[in-house]
């Protein structure tokens, strides 16, 4: 994705265009993944013991589009920053969260491992980022 | 929108059927206005006068989306609670500052009113559906 | 929601607003709708049987959200007017075959009588506003 | 994006995997171009002449958002088929669209021009992946 020469070109900037690049990235990234993975955990032979993993990437996919846009606006003054933060940091939880619920089911299903790793990449990326705003409060 | 219907019959009803519709209702009907807003917006003679209003039309839009889908999965169990307690939490505050950005211009633009009331009734149902959670220091 | 209003107030108000209002609501319902019938099939007894109504109700309700947007920002003049008219028949068979899915266990499972309800409903909005068109060849 | 690993473990694998994972990223890529294209139009100097390019730019984004989610689930038996299909014919054309628009802006521009190329692969994604599909007359 050409994501850093985009918000190199937009007439403002983020503070930080690299961690905004990688934090778009990581959102996009984890958003397809999850999607993919509760389809292909759906079609599994064992879909019922794979429910929770379904639903909890299917949550993390629609937090995570929803991350993806707003970073592709870098509308970081006031009053859109404390939303940006906020939604960050729900993005970051909801990737924790379903790290942990792919992990249970990694070692049996790649779709787990790979979408465990772009949920974990998320997350970090997300955590960067709220640490590169002088106010990280608002979460 | 048959909401309260479509939760009854779900096998894991939530807690309270009544204020998670309120909420999915609010949140799904904030992301319409605030996605018509934004283009109203835009086709104004003075658009550059309504740039804040626009992007944070777009980011609240955005947000709504996802805490409509999230709410509509009833998940209310751990480890999902958390996650879905944050993604409230983000789109209140998104309402709240679309809200506000939206009041400077309800005077001369029916549609920043009528988005302000639809962001304001979408906060306030997301802040009364987090308040019924046993747990709400997720956010 | 609010939606003439919203339209009325725009100031490149469509050219029905009554059919257009009745397809964004429509579409806006479907999207929800589909997903909260995708999350109460998955959670029902034999989640296998409706391996097939949930991955449409997943399609449908991403395909209507898009609609939903599209419809909402009224610009049908060229070049965006075949764009949004072959939206909308996508939006169309996607609530047809959706319905005709949810048909099939509407017996059986509330959430898939109202939500094949709710996708007939749609796709009678698309279609009628379809018809308003006077290019209509794009779809 | 690691889309090919992800279709590969699917235990339904899409009939071309490589066309499919390009076309998702295609759509994935475009979305989030057009998202930032927009925003970054709209904070030059001169909106009021990118107002078009703003609300393709909207739109675009929101069928390959919705486009990347359903060709992310690879039903590719009866009776998705037609809907998927409808869907990708719509995605090329909005992206065909949101080019030519671009296309206007780009040599003052950068963001419009990186947009322009996005949307360029999109369309051709979609359009090759349409190809292989034996059925093709959904659309």
């Amino acid at each position: 994705m050409p994501l850093r020469a985009m918000l190199m070109s937009h007439a403002e900037r983020p503070h930080d265009t690299e961690a905004v690049a990688r934090a778009v990235l990581g959102a996009a990234t984890c958003a397809e993944t999850c999607t993919i993975c509760a389809d292909a955990c759906l079609v599994e032979p064992n879909p019922t013991d794979l429910k929770s993993c379904i639903r909890m990437c299917l949550d993390c996919a629609d937090i995570c589009s929803a991350t993806a846009r707003v970073l592709g606006r870098p509308t970081w003054s006031e009053p859109a920053r404390p939303v940006i933060a906020a939604q960050m940091a729900a993005c970051a939880l909801a990737c924790r969260a379903c790290a942990l619920e792919c992990a249970r089911h990694a070692e049996h299903h790649a779709h787990c491992r790979i979408c465990m790793e772009a949920c974990e990449a998320c997350a970090l990326a997300c955590a960067d980022l709220l640490k590169t705003l002088p106010m990280a409060e608002a979460a």
